[in-house]
């Protein structure tokens, strides 16, 4: 039984694929309350539980979400779309009737988007056990700004990253990851040339890969050297909490 | 079939406790190589994989990061103890062997944080899955500069928390969590005054748990004002990744 039960979390795991094109079958309320539930349960900093969700159903917001995260489609197309946030409000709520300040700095921002993300995560995982497919969304801090439009989030909460849930309609392959070795160490993280000899051999394994898929795409080091060419999202330190002066 | 898979992983994540002391029985490598892998399959922004684990073994080192953490004996005892750090150093490998420059800024560091935290929770289901008590230590950001004397992490790779892993020697009772009402919204964040009364029904919702377990301590609302009355660990901001000198 022990076993049976081990085999079905870690099948659920490593069966992850982001999916990106959903049937039009809605997702019942009962299976959204599952989810939350689950996430809830999640490890939160002192019990601070310093997240939250806003689900985004009306057609027009979800289609200037669409332009926002750079066109994905899936935003608007996904039964389920919703907006996972760092959340320190309630926090400064409290304090503020307390008569205390509430003060925020790197730190809370750093507790909020951990705490946002475990949430999210086992969210994610219960849904895929209920059979739906996932997406997350991190092309909303594109243009904070703009979310912040759509969303009229108040002061102490920012958005983090969108998940795009429902029932597949497609069956992506799952792309092979590093090596263990390239991410798991021993008392020290390894020096540079081990460091490059495991990527080399991911890219080599990768190039394998891509081949028997038919896939026409750079290997993965060309790949995270063009991806970080560009400064991205300079713009979103204002959004990051209230500890946003701090970083501007 | 089905139904069975979902109530097995529904159930593990519903079921987390932190677990805080464990027998002394040691976590076979074939177990920890699962757990990487179900925490490697998680969602990574763009397949970049910015994270890394370091597992600490050596007793010595384990003892520096009880003193580290505030006295966190769980650091020393824990069978199974691990670092989990942001890690952008393979990017900026790859990035200067091509003759590029890297550069980070708030965003690399987000990502990386999410990439990390998302692997983490995914190995934290595995290894529950697997009968195991884990617990995230936060404290490990107290010091970050003697966290990184007993790691000698380079330039790159900054601790975001440690995780205790091994077989359960007790059996907490689960905290009740906020109102899924105080967490998932529809459209909109709810204004001030609902959220008060959240909050407020969470305070009594909690006193009743507490006093049915023989909890003396202040209600959530009082703790929460109180833990955020002093800013907590406002050095951290050189380590915070490549981005550091951006939080300074």
């Amino acid at each position: 039984m022990q076993d049976t039960h081990q085999d079905a979390v870690l099948r659920t795991l490593v069966g992850h694929r982001s999916i990106r094109r959903f049937t039009g079958e809605t997702v019942p309320e009962s299976d959204v309350l599952r989810a939350i539930e689950a996430g809830q349960c999640a490890a939160t900093s002192s019990n601070i539980q310093a997240y939250c969700a806003i689900r985004v159903s009306d057609a027009e917001r979800r289609r200037r979400l669409v332009t926002l995260t750079g066109g994905q489609q899936k935003v608007a197309d996904a039964p389920l779309f919703m907006v996972v946030c760092g959340d320190t409000r309630r926090h400064r709520l409290l304090a503020e009737r307390a008569g205390h300040v509430y003060e925020s700095n790197l730190e809370t921002f750093m507790l909020a988007t951990i705490d946002a993300t475990l949430f999210a995560q086992n969210m994610v995982v219960a849904f895929e056990s209920m059979g739906y497919g996932t997406c997350y969304i991190g092309g909303l801090r594109n243009d904070l700004d703009g979310v912040h439009e759509v969303l009229s989030t108040p002061h102490g909460v920012w958005p983090i990253f969108g998940l795009c849930i429902g029932r597949p309609d497609h069956e992506p392959q799952r792309r092979p990851r590093l090596g263990a070795e390239s991410v798991f160490f021993d008392e020290h993280y390894p020096d540079d040339e081990s460091m490059l000899r495991f990527v080399d051999d991911y890219d080599d394994r990768l190039a394998v890969w891509y081949a028997a898929n038919g896939i026409d795409t750079p290997n993965w080091s060309s790949r995270i050297v063009e991806h970080f060419d560009e400064c991205r999202r300079t713009g979103n330190a204002g959004w990051y909490g209230d500890a946003g002066a701090s970083f501007a």
